[in-house]
């Protein structure tokens, strides 16, 4: 097992900045709060969609209970998904936040995010291997993780075992990006020092995992990403996490791109290509892979099929394969899983959008759709952390 | 191991029928012929490059070589991309067919073919284990299939060790369709008696393969077919050969098929799906895949790309894969080759096509031009093999 720790950290905590543009989040009223969530009561665009609401304190938990509060909660790709209404994990409607509004009976509501990092407040009766301060992860799926207090059963989360030498970003990201890279990096093909891993979306969250695991594992990564003005800048960035090379996908169309790929790799061949795109620029990546080559997909953001010659499977001996962090988890035992917590630990280039305890729901329902159309126009590159402040 | 011996023979020799038109191939003159070959110079449409050129009768064979005459070439698709130049395996150019005009050093040709059964005529010194009279089959590939006679080294050809029960269809087509449809259902998923399969092309020489093996397997298919006229009839032949239940592209449309599909395979899931389509019907096809499926591509008749959503591989772990007998057979032992070999057996519905004697080079060349025309309309459905007659 490897670990990151030692990387330099490229955490770039503060306001969302994009493009120069920085978008403050500051109160512009002084309304008393106690719990938040961020809700939603039909699928839609997020930027449409989500709403802010305010609950008051939970209750004590029941027995074989705990209340926690969220330090910090992720915003993946995949909660996007759910909220328009096109992922297959399904979540269940809320309807206890309070006795009447968003996420009473009458108006039950779904709360948004999969992933966060909470820490244990308060302790039910028949509760065992927890305590108050402790740090959890969601293991159940699409619970709601982007509010501030929650009560959840003991088998709804999973604590994390060794919190020494963690920031609190690392935890909140451990469960779904890094997992994911490991994984894809070592269930498919056996590589060994000095082979060389594609993929595209290299500055995903998984994408940036990626290049420092395979660093980490001296394994070479030409890195796809698409062009922008500051293009130079993030080939750089890429570069110091451990990226062997980074290209763009206008450069797939080089005719000169096999030549030097072939310079880079010495003539060895390409048997492992990881794919969150779709479409087009995957097919034409895909021709710089050798033979018994494996793809690997995780993700579509073109939100185009994976298409591919038929050729490429019946002479090259193509597979694609599909890989799911959360299929994953289900065929994994617990004792797999905890080894698979010990072997991460990588901080992702990140932000975290705070959302002030002063702003009323309206002004804080304006400020979180504001995060979202900033994502839906893609090229952003950082993880984005959702956090409510005290 | 399995043989399909006992089964029905829907073996149809005799004139190439399409639509209930019939082609004859009659002499129309008289000219004393020795040797002939289908060959072309140049790649095409098979319908307007091939010709038959007329050629001596061999010299006896050198040391190490004998001599072989054809008795049955299969025409395959993958021929016909040979011809055309669009398949990753190449032929040679033949310049010792004559001294002067097609097949000479100043006019040199490629031989059509790569599959075919012939008879040894004559051993050169120093040849073991080859004897005049014993049938051979080719293990070199694309030397060249579609001719009378040929001089070969004892490394290109395989003997057929035991010809009893085998007719020379059966052997003529024995290294390419039926293995391919065998390894298929064995390299990928673990198939057990009443597991069902899925395929397209249905009708194809593999495709038929495929519903006789699995038959005698015990296991059920699920066939996919282009509509035509006669579809009534085309149902109830590979009803006979053992299909389960036969379907249209078009009912790949039809809102309903996915209760008829869970009615016929009490909801067991499908997880093995076999093409040689691509395109818009194997993505509809794969949809009535389940969960941990396999799509095994060996052909792509409709020239689109396979182009699936990825979300199939990523939230219903779908593999593809390509399947390429050539390669499976540099895979593996010449002992595991021998296995094979005795494991299949079974005769695919089929016409000859003979080029009598009598007919000059032009006469013959129409006519061989006028079945390629006939395959490229597509829809025929039985594998079309070539006889020079004596």
């Amino acid at each position: 097992m490897f670990s990151l720790f030692a990387r330099p950290r490229l955490a770039n905590t503060g306001f969302l900045r994009i493009r120069g543009t920085a978008f403050r989040y500051l109160s512009s009223s002084h309304v008393r709060l106690t719990s938040r969530a961020v809700v939603y009561s039909r699928n839609g665009d997020p930027a449409d969609v989500l709403s802010v609401a305010t609950y008051p304190s939970l209750p004590p938990p029941a027995p074989g209970t705990v209340n926690i509060r969220f330090l910090l909660s992720p915003i993946n790709p995949a909660d996007i998904n759910v909220i328009e209404g096109v992922y297959p994990s399904k979540p269940s409607l809320t309807y206890d936040l309070t006795d009447s509004g968003k996420g009473s009976k009458e108006e039950p509501v779904f709360i948004g995010g999969n992933e966060g990092l909470a820490t244990v407040t308060s302790v039910g009766e028949h509760v065992e291997g927890l305590k108050v301060g402790d740090w959890v992860v969601m293991v159940k799926q699409q619970v709601g993780t982007w509010l501030t207090n929650k009560n959840v059963t003991v088998c709804d989360v999973v604590k994390i075992p060794d919190r020494e030498g963690l920031t609190e970003v690392h935890a909140a990201t451990i469960t779904v990006n890094p997992p994911t890279a490991y994984n894809m990096l070592t269930d498919y093909v056996e590589l060994k020092e000095g082979d060389w891993v594609m993929q595209n979306g290299a500055n995903s969250a998984v994408g940036q995992a990626v290049i420092q695991i395979a660093a980490a594992r001296g394994l070479k990564t030409l890195n796809f990403v698409r062009n922008r003005d500051d293009i130079s800048r993030l080939k750089e960035q890429l570069q110091k996490l451990g990226a062997t090379q980074v290209l763009t996908y206008e450069d797939l169309a080089d005719k000169a791109l096999r030549s030097r790929i072939k310079a880079w790799t010495g003539g060895k061949e390409i048997r492992l290509a990881l794919n969150c795109v779709g479409g087009r620029e995957t097919a034409m990546m895909s021709k710089f892979l050798g033979r018994d080559a494996h793809l690997v997909s995780y993700g579509a953001m073109s939100k185009q099929p994976l298409s591919l010659p038929t050729s490429a499977f019946i002479f090259k001996n193509l597979t694609a394969h599909g890989f799911w962090q959360s299929r994953w988890y289900l065929d994994h035992s617990a004792g797999e899983r905890e080894e698979l917590m010990r072997s991460l630990a990588h901080t992702p280039q990140h932000e975290i959008v705070s959302i002030d305890k002063q702003d009323n729901d309206e002004e804080a329902t304006r400020q979180i759709r504001e995060v979202f159309k900033i994502l839906a126009a893609g090229r952003h590159g950082k993880k984005v952390l959702l956090k409510f402040k005290d």
